[in-house]
């Protein structure tokens, strides 16, 4: 199933990112009781910040998608790392929690934080792909990102 | 037990809404390891959003509450649906995550979470009932809508 | 290992603070699964709450640390509490969920939360105290908090 999933993300034209180092006393992800959790990831891509500034003031929803898309492409590399690189693992992307940069008068998170969850089902299908989530606003994110999604995936 | 939790919502006087259809590429619950994963549920009721606007702003803690209260019902609603009917295999309602829609000087975001916590504890009984939880504000959710909660429920 | 985290606590001159009780119908842990859910905590020591305000806006970096690490102060409490006093049993800090109180302008969300962080790795050492997180912006919180922090711990 590994290299289903391998040939899949080729099919998809997908290049996964190098996996962000934990960059203080906490981690990228940690295993525990047949789940990794991964950490709050934010749209960076070889080291640099792709996306920064808030929706409703001057970021448009498909930035917004793109951002989370982005976050979405680190949190299966984190968990590619988890995995020694085996991602034929995964049984379920169990849930994704979506935090949106935003203004108050903003409403539209859930179509910013299908981003990650399209590509979820692109990559995995639905039967694995499909999860649990919640989107909701943040006034401000670390280093000013537009979007943060950390993620809960059952692996057997 | 299922039985019993029917006949206590019947006592109750609560009909449960009908389950939210998927909105996108995520689903309203998944099931790993034990735990349905709730997706954040919004205050609707039969296709109709019912609590809409931000406390501190118009909207009163009474009106959060029974907006968290709601939010709480399409909660069961759902595991009732990822547990094919039978209730009475929760063993414990784990965790809650309250988002409230709020202004920066709003300080009560406790009683109004509490609407779905009374709720949990009113139809499970305090020792499945009770749950872990965060209650925090959010700057806008998803349509406007003036509280978001999602779930961790252990199964058995 | 009880003794052992016990010791290095003492070492530490960390004396734990008294796990503050229930506030309503939730509780501040819940045990399901081999996993400890501790609830939301904020900055209170000996039921007095330590620090409010906002980042950003008069309350400092440091501060803001400080009060994450007695957030995580207290998450530590509330699991010796759910372990019957032993400490020994927590296999890894698997995810904190780090809420931050500050304006729309702030950046240094890692930098705040990093005192809970810091804390788990002094205390459980970097194998079992190295956790995922998510550290985000929040426009308000409980009581008018700088900081609240949850938890998710595996137990053996």
């Amino acid at each position: 199933m590994g290299t289903n999933i391998e040939a899949r993300l080729a099919e998809l034209g997908i290049t996964l990112p190098v996996p962000a180092a934990p960059a203080a006393n906490y981690v990228p992800f940690t295993v525990a009781g047949g789940m990794i959790y991964v950490a709050g990831q934010i749209p960076v891509l070889d080291g640099e910040i792709k996306f920064t500034g808030r929706l409703g003031d001057g970021v448009s929803v498909d930035e917004g998608y793109q951002a989370a898309r982005l976050c979405g492409l680190n949190i299966i590399a984190q968990a590619k790392a988890a995995l020694d690189g085996d991602l034929g693992r995964i049984m379920r992307i169990a849930k994704l929690g979506g935090f949106v940069n935003c203004t108050a008068d903003f409403n539209d998170h859930p179509k910013v934080v299908n981003g990650a969850s399209d590509l979820m089902v692109e990559v995995f299908g639905e039967s694995v792909g499909q999860h649990a989530r919640f989107a909701v606003g943040a006034p401000s994110l670390p280093l000013g990102v537009t979007v943060e999604v950390d993620a809960m995936i059952e692996i057997g």
